[in-house]
């Protein structure tokens, strides 16, 4: 398939509206947001469904964990910026740690 | 720890009762049951945590998986039989399935 | 992409020649093997990653887990036969067994 | 079991001479490797792997991955050191990282 072009940051802060809780990361053309789960094993099985659709993609996060923490950051290298394979990838991850049991606060 | 006993045909069954489509099985000492999920993505998760925890307990189940079913047989064989840690991993992995998209008829 | 078409068994018996341990089954249009690992971590760690290439395929195995025992049969439902996905499934599996330590016996 | 006690920075760099790759953090308690394998999924089966012992042992990494790469860095909170407990874990993963294909660099 053709490969993703980046999006306007307008367009990235339009899409990041109806992404609860993902915001802009500072420096760079990305976006980040933290999961908190209820442990390791909960944390651990959200990051191995992630990353069968991230393979499925072939588009990777930058993600590091600690715990029941996992942080992710989603960019295009390819492209320079932040793409609909991102927006694409952040809401995969978003339904899939609905279905996880997470701690009230995150 | 010291190694698990049998627990008795009577014992199993009363078990049973509170694990919800936990059946014995026919031929065996051993206890069974099959879970349906969404699609493969969630039944390998769901697989994924089970076995964090499989390898934790030192007790690993008996599965097989097609597609969006894993079906699951319990038992010990250093006992001979059904044991407080089958019922153990049996109530584990009926709260991961609690917490994973599952088809309508599972 | 085309679906894949069901391959002669001729044609199958042939690919199987140059995929050591694998074989026809016998009631079924389909091709089995089975690995043993080292331990149950070693399985598992092989059923992550062709879990990622079953899902990047949208083709997936019929397998089941003893401890360090996987047994796969792979045949394409659709095609109503083993077809090329299957082999390159095959394969992939194998590249993968080959990076993990194995039982001599396997 | 009796919770693991920091070991001296000298204890730590003699065991350090024994594990390859691993150097201590420079700002805090801690040790660090980053390992490179051919590609994201050979990556993240490692992790799997890394993930069973890591809840096995009840005790986790802080580790973080982009594509090919994992980087781990290990400490144990409680003790607020480098503990056996983390030279274990290390030993462990050094274990899997030679089981999978890898990166001539890493």
């Amino acid at each position: 398939m053709s490969r993703p072009v980046a999006l306007s940051e307008a367009h990235v802060l339009e899409a990041l509206a109806a992404l609860d809780l993902w915001e802009l990361v500072p420096a760079r053309p990305a976006i980040r947001r933290t999961y908190v789960f209820e442990n390791f094993i909960e944390a651990f099985g959200f990051m191995t469904r992630v990353a069968m659709v991230a393979e499925s993609l072939d588009h990777h996060p930058e993600w590091s964990n600690v715990y029941n923490r996992v942080e992710v950051v989603l960019t295009t290298h390819d492209a320079g910026g932040v793409t609909a394979l991102d927006l694409t990838l952040a809401r995969r991850m978003d339904a899939f740690a609905q279905n996880a049991s997470r701690r009230s606060d995150a």
